[in-house]
């Protein structure tokens, strides 16, 4: 059995005026993530984490923020995409770990949405696809609420 | 053979007047992690990694800080019961690798105590745990020694 | 088969008048890492996850930072010892997932020569290192173009 690890790590600002997309869901809050996408920082997370793993690269790669075709995209698209480049390598998911650092709001109440969503889209069961979440304390730039991080890991094998 | 992953990040403020309690081991030094806990940022990282990679939520779902029963408590204990949630899931603990992010002060002296505490209660060999320490070279939060941040890796099998 | 998880994280301040090593190419830009060795953030961060997945202690315990022998030592011969040592005690590496942060300059046009340095010196397919890069939207250290982080993760199995 070839086995294969994975880890992503993004970074967004969050700016008035701009939606919360996390995991595939629009949470309610004042300020929302920016960038060329839907700047949803936990599915860009998933998704690096799975390219990573199949070594293909990054998705700064596939998705790059000067192509129009990716302005304002749905980052579940994007994670639908990754999913497919991997399958092409022969990989699937055995499962994925993921951490969201933001100091409010609170996403609790958003994760089993998340963890829907995601699973629905990569093909895997619900408890495959972990969603945790932390502030930081209310340290450096995620605590004081200019911006937020996620990290993913993944374990892939191959078909 | 079902193995996952997992991954935990944690945060802590520093302050005066607290016990810096890391990986489970008092550490001599002026401040210490602030927190609802004993704010042992180690522990908390590898509690999240194995939650994590069990998909079993996070350590504050499982422990809220708002929740008198947690006020002060000795995360050695929130590590016991990580690992009995585990368990009782039907995993056992492969390996785990953690870094932690501090500037001061220096913790290799600490280490091997620190892997015999949770070596002892994940009921794994030592050789299965590992503990390592970088400094932010003085950069950020864990730079200005405001703060701690502690990254743990877990792997799983079922039994 | 055994199999182990490794996370290894490393910081370095960038300053003027030192050279930029990256995943062990040297990149065309005014400032470099500022460290004892020749501050490789890439190169570190991956022999941590090595030594961590084999629990072989860190980077700062193999190769102090306060040794002479290591003063401004090209970090492809740390990479070079730490796969001897992850060797030693029995292991092989499956693959490696990095990510580089950093606010600029853009490393994508010299990922696989360092893919292929890493590659060469760990005994593995190009396809067994992946390296990805992310700026942190510039925000925090790295994206005042003060300093760089990477991460990155590793699996090992027994020989």
């Amino acid at each position: 059995m070839g086995i294969r690890i994975g880890l992503g790590v993004d970074f967004h600002q969050l700016a008035e005026g701009r939606e919360l997309w996390i995991g595939g869901v629009l949470i309610p809050y004042h300020k929302g993530g920016l960038g060329h996408s839907d700047a949803d920082v936990l599915l860009h997370a998933i998704c690096d984490a799975l390219l990573g793993a199949a070594c293909l690269g990054d998705i700064g790669v596939h998705f790059p923020d000067t192509d129009q075709q990716y302005k304002n995209i749905d980052s579940k698209i994007l994670l639908q995409q990754s999913i497919e480049l991997i399958r092409a390598e022969g990989y699937r998911v055995i499962n994925i770990d993921s951490t969201l650092c933001l100091q409010e709001p609170k996403i609790k109440p958003y994760i089993e949405q998340m963890q829907e969503v995601i699973s629905t889209i990569a093909g895997i069961g619900k408890r495959d696809i972990s969603v945790k979440a932390t502030t930081t304390e209310q340290m450096g730039f995620v605590g004081r609420k200019e911006g937020v991080v996620a990290y993913a890991s993944a374990l892939l094998e191959t078909i």
